[in-house]
Order: C-alpha cells, then structure tokens, then sequence
C-alpha cells in the first residue's frame, strides 16, 4: 500500500511543478488520506498535508493529540504536531520555503477565516485552486482501490441480507436501524458512511427521510438506504421492501424505479458524456408518467468519500472513463403516498464496460 | 419552541441592524438549525438561510430534495428549493434585495469556492463574519435548551450503565462498540454524536484512537468516550475503566485525573477567565508529576455541536457567563502504557454556579 502512496505523491508533485505552483497545502481529510493513509477528523482544528515544491519536502501537520495515530498511520513521516494554544499559520510558514508565489489548495475545503490568515502569512501568493486535479486523479479508482472498495460494498450487503430478517409489522423505524447500525459492526465496518436512512410508509417519500418513531405496518414500503466506512472507504445501497403485500399501484411503481435503475446501470461504459445514465434511466421513469416524483440526479461518486465526483446528472457532459465508480440511485417519490428507491454502485473497468459491484437482488421483495 | 425560533430571529435582525448588514446568509448546519429547527446535513449541495435586512424578508434555500422536510421543519416557512442543475448563487442573488453593501456571513463555514461566487454576484458588497455574534448566542445556552441537553446526556448515561455489563475478556474494542452504539438507538438516541471512542490497554493513551480489533484483558484500561445526538443536541461523556485489576501505578493515575476533573468541575462559575477552569485541573496533573502527558485543553463547549464555543484552554482570558456549557475532560497519556480520561458536561446557570450535568459516577470501577 505504502507503494501506492508514494505514486500519488509522486504524481502531485509533477502536476505542482508542471504548474509552477511552489506550495500545496491539502486540508480535506479524505484527500489528506488519499495521499497519506492518515484518516483523521480533526473538527476545527488544523490538519495538512504540505507539499512544498521549492524545497521537494512534503510535511504533515496535525494536532498534537493526533500525533501517535499519524505516526503509526501517515505514509509521510515528517510530521509537525500543533498544539490548542499554538497559531497553526505561523507555524506552517516557519517550515516551508520562503516567497511563495503560487500557493496550490482546495478551494472548497479552505474557508474564508482561514484564507485571510494565509493572506497575511503568506503576502506575495496568488491562490490556485488543486481540488480539480486531486478530484481527477482520486475519480479513476486504481485496482487496488477497487479492491478497498469491495470491502465495504459486501458488508453492506451482509447486513441487509441479515436485517432484513429481523424486520416485523410492530417496529420502529429507529429500532429497525438499531440493528442494522449492530450489524455493520459486528460484520467489521469502521462504521455508517453516513446517516442511515431507514423510512416506511409514506415516509419513504423523503430522498433524505430520518428514521423516527414510525412503525412498520402491512402494506408500506421499507426504503432503507445505508452504507458503512471500512479502512477508509464507502459503500452506499439502497432497497425498497413492501411489508406483508403489495398493492397494484405499489408493484407497477417499483417496476418502473427497477427498470429505471437497469436501465441507467446498462447505459454505464466509458466514451460517452456522464448525462446518458442520468438520461437513460430517467427516460424510464418519464415516458411511465411518473417524471415530476423524481426531481434528483441519479448519482454521484463514491470512494473515501460517500458524495464525491463525479456528480451524475442531466447536464454533466464530461465523459466518461475507467475507473469511475458511482451510484445510480433513481427513485419515484410520491408526497403524502411514499417512495422507492433502488441504488447500486457501479465502476468502469479497464475495459470500458461497467462493472455492477452491489449484488444484492433487486426484485421485487415483500417481507 | 416556535417562539425560541422567533426570539433568535428577531435578536439576529436588531443585530444586523445595529451593524448595518444588509443581508446575512447562514450556512453551517449547525446555524441553520439553530435559527429554524431544520437539522440537515446538504453535503455538498447549498442550503442557506439568508435574513435580508432591507426589506425584512427571512428565506430558507434547501436543496430541492429536502424541501419536504424542511417544510416539515422549519420555522421559517418561505422556502427556496434549489434543484441540483441549478446555479444556488444566481438563485440567491435573484431573491434577495438589489444593491447589497454589506453581507454578512460565517467566515468559517463560507469555502473560497462559494466566496468567489458570492463576490461575482455580489460586486458591490464587502463582507462580514457574522459567526461571532452566532458563536455568542449560541454559547449561552437558555432554559430550554438546558432541557434539551438533559435529554442526550440521559440517554448516554444510560448506555453506558448497560453498555459496561456488557464487558467481557476477549471481546474486542469494536464489539463494544457495536453493543454501545445499539444501546444508543434502542434507547432513543438520534445517532452517535461523534465517532466512538472505545479504547483498550495502551491505545488508551491514544486521546483520538479509534476501536479496533484489539480484544479487551486483564489488567486494561478501558477508555470510553462517546455521545449521542438527540433532537439536534450532543451530548460527550468519558469515563475509564479497570478490567480485571488496577496496579498501583493504575490506581494513582486515575486517582491523579479524578481529582483533576473535580477540580476542574469545582473552579467553574461565572465572572471569571475561562483558563481558570483549564488551570485549576492541570496543575493536579503538574504537581503529580504527570504534566508531560496532558498536551490538550481541558474542555470545548457543547450543544447543537460536540465541538462548539467556548474553548477552555489556557490562554482563554475570555470571562466565564451564566449559560455556557461546556466539558470538563482532562487526561493522562502514556505512550505504550496507556491512558486515562474522565469527561463531564457542566454548565454555568443563572445564579453564576456550575451545574454538572452528568452524573454517571466518577470512582474507579474495576469491570
């Protein structure tokens, strides 16, 4: 693994001297453990990855109670621990070269107080924003990534595969994610990707519902949308389930979101702009009449983070290439009535072709 | 609860009066709930409350998928979707009064990414950190939410007594963890308020370590340190355990730190510096000797988020106020020895006295 860090930096130094950039500070926790293996959220304290390209000297900063697990962790071992009380600007420029001219970050990750501070520490600098190439390059997964990936993807699936046996008529929404939340670590994850969405009824009607107090009832749908983080990595999947029977209306929507979401998976291969998933499965969805209860894109990317690029969705006319891994996540929600959405995780092999990494069915299932 | 929302609202408009900003927009989560009731992490995408001050209007710009909920929600019922193939800053500049001069906003929450936008579509207007004047308010936490705090602090009380029977040899840190985090939901809890921390053995000298497969034995320390998020409030408790037996060396390091966070809880009231509170606790661990293995502030304020305003570190001269609420959690580390902490929740209420809000005990437990 230590090999593949050492790529990535090596990479990013060329692009910042191709560039003419003499300093990059990384501050996004997921691109500091791209490049490090150090996975660490540091709330508002200071923490970055710094690549000075005037001395050739890569440096990592952290707050000084992180310092054992950065040791034990980082791939870069020159590591600079900032305590509470010290000012984090002094000290990163006391040790990088002096007259910066370019300054390289992360325009969305470095926030308005934080650029003042780098304003006054480093006078002579223009800004350029880095996230653009540190997206490009973290978007094509490596096979060693795709391989990271699996791990969270198959305990994902265990868990579903398990919890959904403890589903019954009776049980709250919050209980239901109890045990799944259980579940995952008891299957190893790190822990949920994100916030477990786990909604019945007509509450399944909310892209981003928050399991409550609601029971499970005869005749709701179980929209359970989930993912866990193992060594750095996300799964995200989501089913729909009817409890005890299904009606008319309830069957021919889930039809419709199934065939949209097969049909957004088969559009998947390299060569052609991102909008034809978006468009191909919700074409599907449209042409049954159902196009105002879907008012999403269809997916995003999916790797150290749960949301990353690339962003899926009807005007994206970037191609498409190997090594993209993203959700496609179409869904039919009905105010007031409830909602289905069906979501797997998709990459592009080397080969072009798209390869389906969630394998759990998806078919209709009544519990 | 309305009436609180309406409270904050108006407090916020007398200010932006008082200071002449003409408009404010609010996008940290953590605000945004403060002000409306409406709890959502957007990811990536823009969600805002904007108080336009010149023609008294107040707007809340959700992405368009959370529109239900935060209709649901919200206290401030004129709201913007913003779909995902929209531009938000053009929406924003299209809703709110022309001739902006001065916007105020979170200069720690605004990336440069945003920022930029802002000044294309905002060229007249110069900017102002509003999270200052948020970070106050907020910092002095009214009646009720004394009563909502009262509610994750319960619930992670509670996990915890059961949550410690659970405790066996042989079973691993991130066992304990998923039995923890089930306890968590059962018992009501929102979600986890922080990543857990459950640490055995050495790793307990780790004050940010994260469980892992390391199995729980004889003569460990067990470090758990954990909260739980409940109707938007966070609560954060630590306590430290002996499995089995305590050496000597064990007991007189845990004794050091009880007596450190006692006196820390017992140097805390209004109308003095903060880094009193901070000082009082760490001269314990000084005077025994162990000042070396204590690196980080003795505590951070509490509410809406695990991390908020005050900071008690040491160089805090600010003046402690009846309303703060904060947590009291020094530590000794001991590289490849181990760690102990012990963390409670106390607030300054309105007579200027502290009042601990856990009550989880603080003796040596041997589990």
């Amino acid at each position: 693994m230590k090999k593949e860090y050492i790529k990535r930096l090596e990479s990013i130094q060329v692009y910042l001297q191709n560039e003419k950039i003499d300093i990059a500070m990384i501050t996004d926790p997921a691109n500091v453990f791209y490049y490090t293996g150090f996975l660490s959220n540091p709330h508002e304290r200071f923490m970055a990855l710094v690549i000075d390209n005037k001395n050739e000297k890569t440096t990592l900063f952290v707050p000084a109670l992180d310092v054992e697990i950065a040791r034990n962790d980082s791939a870069v071992q020159t590591i600079v621990p900032i305590s509470d009380e010290e000012n984090p600007f002094t000290k990163l420029q006391t040790n990088v070269s002096a007259n910066i001219l370019t300054f390289g970050l992360e325009k969305k990750a470095v926030n308005i107080f934080r650029y003042q501070h780098l304003q006054e520490n480093f006078p002579t600098a223009s800004y350029i924003d880095i996230q653009p190439y540190i997206s490009s390059e973290r978007m094509k997964k490596s096979p060693i990534e795709i391989e990271q990936m699996r791990k969270p993807i198959q305990i994902i699936e265990r868990v579903l595969a398990e919890g959904i046996k403890k589903v019954q008529t009776g049980m709250s929404e919050m209980d239901l994610t109890a045990e799944l939340e259980y579940l995952m670590r008891k299957f190893g994850a790190d822990g949920p990707s994100f916030s477990t969405i786990v909604l019945s009824g007509e509450k399944s009607a909310l892209p981003h519902g928050t399991p409550g107090s609601r029971t499970i009832e005869n005749g709701d749908f179980l929209l359970i949308d989930f993912g866990v983080i193992k060594d750095g990595y996300c799964s995200d999947i989501t089913r729909t389930f009817l409890i005890g029977e299904a009606s008319k209306k309830q069957k021919e929507i889930y039809n419709i979101v199934l065939q949209s979401t097969n049909a957004g998976l088969d559009a998947v291969k390299a060569g052609v702009p991102l909008r034809t998933f978006d468009i191909a499965a919700r074409n599907v969805i449209k042409e049954k009449g159902y196009g105002e209860y879907f008012n999403n894109r269809i997916g995003h990317g999916l790797g150290i983070e749960v949301h990353e690029e690339p962003s899926i969705h009807e005007s994206n006319a970037d191609i498409a290439e190997p090594g993209l891994l993203f959700t496609i996540e179409p869904g039919i929600y009905i105010p007031n009535y409830g909602g289905v959405r069906i979501e797997d995780n998709v990459y592009i092999n080397e080969e072009g072709k798209a390869d389906v990494l969630t394998s759990f069915p998806k078919e209709l299932q009544i519990l």
